[in-house]
């Protein structure tokens, strides 16, 4: 056994050249029941003026101004769908329902709680004034207007505005296929009793769940196999089929970690030691094909964080996102933060308000096979290397896994 | 026509009534794969100690402390799920790989980049201090102690805890079964060519997207059909299935709104119209067997806002969720925001960043029917009705939907 080869990389360089060689998917139609979260290829362009005619606003009646503060006899009605036939005729009104046309000849709707009358007549108050409680065509959206930038992330208004205008797919980046495997011989699977210095795959099912927040397609391949030729035929199979391999345990300089030199063989390592609390074995290659490999830390706490500060960067850049980083918020430091040796420290902390204020207060043990340091933690606190630390008091600023209720 | 006979209801209270009516979903049992973003129904313990062995935190070599500094002969190897045999003899070391088991009688583990040597033998740095570089039984989890909390929300660290305790299946809140219907007879399907007085049914699109974000299982009824008999019948059998009714459209006061109508005769009408802008048609209804009805108004701005308010909180509570609303935070009003008339408005806002604060800006023209306003928008501003307003400046709370990159 001799020490790992790979120079220990600065965790921000690290995260910066993963980003660099990640390529961004290309685009695929897909129906707007499927389009939710993920990101727009092209500009979408209004064809057409929304809304596409004069529309009530209200439960009411149009008439024209002119004719505010006469009896006038409701000679018709334009109910959402089933406009009124020609010109409204001088001295009259007609009953429009919310989304109803208004009539040609119109120029103003009276809501239905303003006027007296209602059984065959109506009157509007003396002096309403023309243009009220309608949109007119074009409001909204005008021909040629820019409905939804290219690169933006669809949310349900998106959606809604795509419907709007007539679109029943849209053009987005394909989301990242990505084959997750765990490697070590001492895993069993979950619900079997672990031997003695056996412990259950567990990464195996927190690297799912955080793969699927951040928008991959995840095949599960198991726990690999242990000997060199059928974990290369595994992987090799994979790869043609995923766009990415993530892997678990197995990077670290064991004389039994198989990854590293079949990733070596493979492809091209370009991070293999990271200067990061917890997760220094973290690995990144890329293979032929514009596919690429993260091998993670086998200890739980290690191979989320190098998720968080590797993995769902680079899967929100192959998705095509321009925000490819959590968000970032200043804290108040609720504790003394320290990162003793020479390796940045990612804290998981918890936030509370107190007054403006956000405070962050740790989760306990920050070690890094305790996964009770993750649940419940709102944040991630960069700590930088060093006995000096970070006072109780300072504000920093935190990456935002979820903001307190 | 006549004006609404349902008193305008003041929005918060409108949002507590709905949130008291509407049931907590039983639990289901789930596997691990299927857990993610699901609420956990009962406190889950641990029945044993995690880790389970004295487990290596790193590649190195097992000793005895006090042999630190002499000659010793790696007398065997401790690879994960592989444990060293018996107990290491007195002035011997033992190869131990991350996540090994740290054989009886070691008691330090030293790093393989420490130590001199490899080749059969090894000197640990004169000195080096026992109880180094490994994790105990139970440093982790101890017999009895709370993993999850019952109501917890599940996300990936959670669902890896669970692993590691040997926990396949989850006992989760059920999440709710939901029927969409849009009502309307202006509607047609996206991608038909709307007529004259027609437009795109956009707000289907638009709450399938807010409905799966907020965890609802849906089923998409289309446009409701336009006479009250089978538009009965349709209802009826859906709610057969489903927990809720979510309906956008004819909940106004038009002659030929029939959603009311139908619910009053189903079930009781508890909310008909609120102090809410935009959103004052809004309906809530509970039906037999604990089922409920939410009639959302047509303008599609109106239809997702009060989605925000009320429908978006009742499906966390069915959830067993604890935390109902969209977290509040403090932001600078980067206008002037006013709200004329009677009824509290929530603009839409981007949020950006401007040193320590979060900068609050009108996403622009507020219509009820300009979607718009909503895409890109970072939160929720709720502006009390009057003339008075909030001036630029003031640091009100939010509600927010993300946060600025």
């Amino acid at each position: 056994m001799r020490a790992s080869a790979y120079p220990l990389v600065d965790a921000g360089l690290a995260a910066s050249r993963v980003l660099e060689l990640v390529p961004v998917l290309p685009g695929e139609d897909v129906p707007l029941a499927e389009a939710a979260g993920r990101v727009l290829v092209d500009d979408l362009v209004a064809s057409s003026p929304l809304p596409p005619f004069r529309s009530s606003a209200v439960d009411g009646y149009a008439i024209r101004a002119a004719d505010a503060g006469l009896r006038l006899p409701v000679v018709g009605e334009s109910a959402a769908g089933r406009p009124f036939q020609g010109e409204l005729p001088a001295a009259s009104a007609a009953t429009v329902l919310t989304g109803g046309v208004v009539p040609a000849g119109a120029d103003t709707v009276v809501m239905v709680e303003e006027v007296e009358g209602g059984d065959g007549w109506i009157v509007a108050p003396a002096g309403f004034p023309a243009g009220r409680n309608f949109h007119k065509p074009g409001d909204d959206l005008r021909p040629g207007d820019l409905v939804l930038r290219r690169g933006l992330p669809l949310g349900a208004a998106e959606l809604g505005l795509a419907a709007a205008v007539g679109r029943a797919r849209m053009r987005v980046h394909r989301r990242p296929r990505v084959a997750l495997m765990s490697t070590g011989d001492e895993l069993v699977e979950v619900g079997e009793e672990p031997g003695p210095g056996q412990i259950v795959d567990s990464n195996r099912w927190a690297l799912l769940a955080a793969l699927n927040e951040a928008g991959a397609e995840v095949t599960l391949l198991g726990v690999a196999p242990d000997q060199p030729g059928p974990l290369r035929e595994l992987v090799l199979q994979a790869l043609a089929a995923h766009d990415a391999l993530v892997t678990s345990g197995g990077v670290s300089v064991g004389t039994h970690d198989l990854v590293k030199p079949l990733l070596e063989s493979l492809g091209e390592v370009h991070v293999g030691r990271v200067k990061l609390k917890p997760g220094k074995p973290f690995t990144f290659a890329t293979l032929p094909d514009g596919r690429v490999a993260f091998g993670l830390p086998g200890f739980p706490v290690s191979s989320l964080i190098t998720f968080e500060v590797f993995v769902r960067p680079a899967l929100r850049k192959m998705q095509g996102y321009a925000a490819l980083q959590r968000p970032a918020l200043p804290v108040r430091l609720g504790y003394d933060a320290r990162a003793p040796g020479d390796r940045t420290e990612y804290q998981r902390v918890t936030l509370s308000r107190e007054g403006a204020d956000l405070v962050a207060r740790s989760t306990g043990s920050q070690s890094s096979s305790r996964l009770a340091s993750l649940t419940g933690a709102n944040a991630l606190v960069r700590v930088p290397a060093g006995d000096d630390g970070i006072p109780a008091g300072t504000l920093v600023e935190a990456l935002i896994l979820s903001l307190p209720a």
